[in-house]
Parts: C-alpha cells; structure tokens; sequence
C-alpha cells in the first residue's frame, strides 16, 4: 500500500465557516500555553483546588457501583440521564424552590458547557437576540456566538446584571429570546445578583416573555453571607443549570439543566446528536458522591474552608498594593475577583511584564463582547495557596 | 417564598425551531419503550453483548489510573483529549495507513456521535449538500440534517455504497461537502464496502474535493476474511471517525477523529463549545485498555468468538424459515445484518405483530431519508443466545 500524499495541500478549508474564533478566546488560549512555565503563579486559571478532588471517594464509588450494577455502567444509557442521578437533581432543586421538581424536567448534561449549547440550538439563531451580562462568561458567550443570533452585553456591576438598563432596552424594542446570568459569584466579575434584581428579572422574563437561564456553578460554594433564591422560584420562564464540576470534579464532565416542560423534549432530541448520553459511569458515580449527604457536607466544608482564605488574601493583598493601583470587590463565595485599574490602562498590554514577573492573569477584554473592559482583570484564588497569592500580588505590583 | 405558578402555560415554545424529530426517529424512539417488556426477544437493540462488557478489567483500570495521576484524573483536560489516548490513536491510525499518524490530528470525542455532530458543524449548513448511503446510520442522518445541509441518498449493496450511483450524481453537478459511509459492517446494512469501490470513492474525493467520512466503530470486530484498507490510504480527504464503545465499552462515551491538519482547529474549537473536553477520567481508562495489547487481544477474540456463532445462528434460522420469506446476507463482522422481504409488503405494518409475539426489530423506512426501504428490517445479533436467537426466529416466522 502507497502512503498516500497528505502532505498536499487540500483545499477545502473554504468549507470551514466558524463564527468561533474571537480575538478574545485567542486570547484565552494563547496565554493558557504560557502559564505552564516554571514557577509562574498563575491567577489566571479557572480550575478547582487539585488537593480537594475528592480522588479516593471517587475510587470507592467506582469500585461501588460497577459491584451493584455490574454492565449495566458500562452500556448504553438513556439520553435524558441515568434516574439515579436526575432523581437527585430534582429532589436537590426542589430544595431550592420550596415545590416538587419533575424528574422529568431534569437532563443530565457533558458538563454545563453541554447545557449551554443545546438551549443556544434549541432557542437561538440568526434573526434571534440573546442578553450576557458584561462581563460575561467565556463559554457561554461562545456559544451563543456560534448559533448565529445577535448579541447584546449588558452592563453588571457589583449586584450582578443592570436589570434597570435592561428594562430600558426591553422598553426600547429589544425583544431577546434568552437572557444568561450567573447568579452568584459570576465568572468573571465574582458579582451576585441582588434579590431586587432577580425579582425585577424575573418579572421582565415574565412581561417580555424571553427564557432567563441562570448558570449557577458556584451557589454551593458560598463562604459568607445567606443563600439568595433561584430565579427559578420566580417565573416559569427559568432555566436552572448545575454542575457537578465545582464541588466534586469537574473531569467528570457531569452538569445538568432543569427546563420548562415545554423545552425539556427539544433539549433531548438536540443531546441525542450531540452525543447520545453523557457517561453512564462518571453520572452513576457523581449520583453515588452526590447522595453522599455527610461525604456532601464535608467536601463543601473543605471547599469553602478553603477558598474563604484564599479569597480574602487575595483581596487584601491587591488592596494593600502600594498606591492602590486596582479596586477589587471581595467576593462572598465562588472561584473569581474582578479588579480594576484606577489609572486608564489596558490590562492584557500589561500581561506580557506579568508574565515576564511571573504572574499570570486573564485581561478582562477576554469577557466582553466588544473588547471592552480593558482596564479589568480576573483574578482566580482557588490554585494558589495564601502564601503563594502574596507572593503574586507582588509580583503583579511590580507591573502595576 | 411563593411557589411560582410553574403550572400556567407559558407560550414561549415558537422559540424551538427543530429539524429534529423526523418520523424514523420517532419509530426507533417509540420502539424502544416497547422492547423492555418481559419477555422479549429483541434483534431491535444495537448494544454491545453486556457479558463481555469488561466490568472488572475498567475497575482496575480506574484504581490505577487515579493511583497514577491522582487529581489530574479527575481535573478539567485539553479540549482535544488527553495525550495518552491520542498517541494511542495516531499509533493505531499510522499502522493502519501504513506511514506515521500525528498526535495533532487526533481529537477525542465524547463518542463517535459527537465527532458526526462536529463535522456536520464544520462542513455542512443550508446550502451545502451531505451524501448518505440507504440504508444509512440514524445517528449521522439525524446530525446532518440537522445542520440544514441537503440530504442526498445513494443506494448500497452488499458491497457498501454504489460509487457508480456517486459518480454519476457527481457527473451530472451535484457537488458534496462531505461523503459519509460506515466501510466496515455497516450499520444497519452490515455491508462492507469492496476494495474496488474504497478506491472509486477515494478517487471521486479528490477529483471533486469533498471530504469522506468513514465511521468505523465495528472494523475491529471482523470475524471472517480479511480487513480492507482504510480509505484515508486513499485520499488525503478522508476523515476516520473510531469509538471504543464496540471494542471497550460504550457507555464511557469515549471516541475519536483523524482528521486532515486543515480541519482539525475547527473541530477543536466546536468541541470547545460543545463540552470543553471529554471526561478525563475515562479518556484514562479507555487509554489503559487500549495500551494494554494481550488484554485487548484477548477483548477482541471474546467479542469475535461470541458474535460469529450467533450471526451464524441468526443468518440460518432466517434462511430455514418455512416459505423463506426474508432474504439475508451473512455479514462479516460486526452487530448487524439486513434482511429484506421477498414479498412487497411494510416491515413497519409487522413490528406490532411482532411485538405481540414476543420480537422485536427495527423496519427499515427508520434508516432511509424518505421512509423508503420499508421491506426491511435491522437485525441485531450481539444480545440474545444463540438458542434465543433461533427462538425469536422462530417467533418472526409466525408474524410473516
């Protein structure tokens, strides 16, 4: 047999027409490749604390439920998830909003990021609006790019989205189809929406009719302060999505969206293309972890034992810069601050002498819509010890 | 809190608008509640045989992968897929193809079904046109139609696709962006495609500069003669789609695509999209397997000797039925074969019947585009004994 010539050039590259590639996630990825160089302290990523993956509960779930179930975790498993793990989920958002929640109103998902990208199938395209906060989180703001609707960023600040300014907007004319929040501790602004404006979210969800789909990866990881409602409890016009990636692993790739009845079945169907199911292993084991309630109540404990500190260091540190160069909310839970400078400079032409010192950050243009944003960074206290976050923070003042 | 009134209608449903939900999907869905019921003897399924499901040898794997890697094992991965699986493919790739496959045209999907969806993401859209052999997979079907591309539909055959339908369709202008065929037992019609038509359509690819995809999830399972060079020994505009899902197990969700260097960013930022990367941990698992050569070998000749007898049993018992009523060819390899009705009459009008009677199968109008084909059905083999196969035989033969 001849090796055939694939070194000639094909091209049909004419064929690839992606609407992906943004000046921000090249961004993104270019600096992820240089975070990696010896001993860099990078505040720019976005991962768990590696030593709180939960590696031996993780072990003795395997081991647990292949005994129990044997090949049935190993086959084929049905679309919408394995009950286990969807009766969970339900009886979990139940919880949250003081009624029964269906089961059948619950998809497992590969991720959140899965989740995300079948309600842009299912309910986005070209011709169709869809609201992020700015800033907003990468992934979904890819998403919703790739469908083809229109974007529209509106402004958060420390309370989360403007609803005030959305409401303008909505009263202008805009009639979007979704809107897209992080309720609490958003990536990358570390905002919570206020209660105020969650009712006044949910009220325009109900007057304008649009889907408002709350992304809520880090609730569980709050270290300060008292749990705000779901906008699920709101308006019927709520879609809730969870992950298991933030408080047990996220190399699991298990998440999960509960939707409207009216949704739930085109969801599904667009899974199927996607990718039949999610594993059925990795949702047995998450159910397994997950109905764990004491394995639960501990591994948040060490999460937030954890984070509270980190977080705090880091806050303080940036405040106690000399000459105070960024401002800097303190977040009351989840993985992310967003810090400003107070001097107008843009951030990524900093990041070149950040990593030159050894510090690394994501520069905030990453999460708009427009490169705006530019003045702000995104700090993540979640991989650095508190030692390591000074030692950061000074190498960063040094930039600055 | 207020329960919300989750139970007044909300309206928002002209939102989804899905090509989705086509009356074949409907038929294999709608089926599929029906073969559960005790009792049945079911040639419907296309599951692996759950007995040689490798419970135990995965157990090992999962222990010794997370003793190895502790967190980054349960830690988020690379979009494209963690490097062990992906020197493995391009290894298995380059022995296949005879001259060195690179790790960089390697991506790891979260099963074979998402690599269809990828591509059909990159290449296809309205506008572009999509080539299907009839009968052909029901998951590629349901990932192309869905991208808006026309579908067109060329006969099979025992040997696969017919490359002179292809070629003359092409001499008369159609101008396809991807040919899609499953070159190995194919699904449903178990046909494996001949040398001489691999090499026709290798050279139609590029005389016409389309891309061919070959899935190839049962090219491993060949139980009698001998395999047939891959077609991106062809051309250099082949894609070959592999799954451990047949050979490992399908549940763990674990494919991959070998794709040309031009076509490989794209995939990589649509997966992004898609679910950020495939569990980590089960890309660990099914790379333990796969670099483990004698337990493989041993895997591979399980399968083979467990699938062979039944395809023979099934193959016989439908040819000794009393008036001979369905004509069958024996398949090679792999999960399937296709038997067509001598007489003219809808396999989709029987399945109630047969249903009734304690079998079940899949009409063949499900794996057409235009629910032709209906005087076949799929049937599958790795399930059901070789006494249960000659029992659900014998229960067909009362409903023809």
């Amino acid at each position: 047999m001849t090796a055939p010539a694939i070194e000639s050039p094909p091209d049909l590259s004419h064929l690839v027409n992606l609407g992906v590639r943004t000046a921000t996630s090249s961004v993104i990825r270019d600096l992820l490749r240089l975070v990696d160089r010896p001993g860099m302290l990078s505040l720019a990523g976005g991962l768990p604390a590696p030593e709180l993956l939960p590696v031996d509960r993780v072990g003795a779930a395997v081991a647990g439920q292949l005994a129990a179930h044997g090949p049935r975790a190993l086959q084929y498993a049905p679309t919408e998830g394995v009950p286990e793990l969807r009766a969970l989920v339900a009886a979990d958002h139940g919880d949250h909003v003081d009624h029964p929640a269906r089961v059948d109103d619950v998809i497992v998902t590969t991720g959140s990021q899965q989740a995300l990208d079948l309600l842009a199938r299912a309910l986005l395209g070209p011709g169709a609006t869809v609201v992020v906060e700015a800033p907003g989180y990468l992934g979904a703001i890819q998403a919703f790019r790739l469908s083809g609707a229109t974007m529209v960023a509106v402004a958060g600040d420390a309370d989360g989205l403007r609803t005030d300014v959305l409401a303008d907007r909505l009263a202008a004319g805009m009639r979007p189809a979704l809107v897209y929040v992080v309720p609490n501790f958003g990536n990358p602004s570390g905002a919570t929406l206020s209660l105020a404006r969650r009712h006044h979210l949910a009220d325009l969800a109900d007057r304008y009719r649009f889907v408002v789909v709350e992304d809520d990866p880090y609730g569980a990881l709050r270290f300060r302060g008292d749990a705000l409602p779901r906008l699920a409890t709101m308006t019927p016009h709520a879609v809730t999505l969870g992950t298991a990636s933030k408080v047990v692993a996220p190399g699991l790739r298990v998440g999960w969206v509960v939707a409207p009845a009216w949704l739930t079945p085109a969801l599904v169907r667009l899974k199927q293309v996607a990718d039949l199911h999610t594993s059925t292993l990795d949702q047995l084991v998450v159910a397994d972890l997950l109905s764990d309630a004491p394995f639960m109540a501990g591994q948040l404990d060490r999460l937030r034992a954890s984070y509270r500190p980190r977080a705090d260091a880091l806050v303080d540190a940036v405040r106690a810069m000399p000459g105070a160069p960024l401002a800097v909310a303190g977040p009351a839970g989840g993985m992310f601050c967003w810090a400003t400078l107070r001097a107008p400079r843009a951030t990524h032409d900093l990041l070149p002498a950040a990593l030159d010192a050894g510090v690394a950050f994501v520069p905030g243009s990453a999460f708009h819509l427009d490169d705006s944003g530019d003045a702000s960074m995104r700090l993540c206290f979640t991989t650095l010890s508190v030692d390591q976050i000074g030692d950061a923070v000074e190498r960063l003042a040094t930039v600055l």
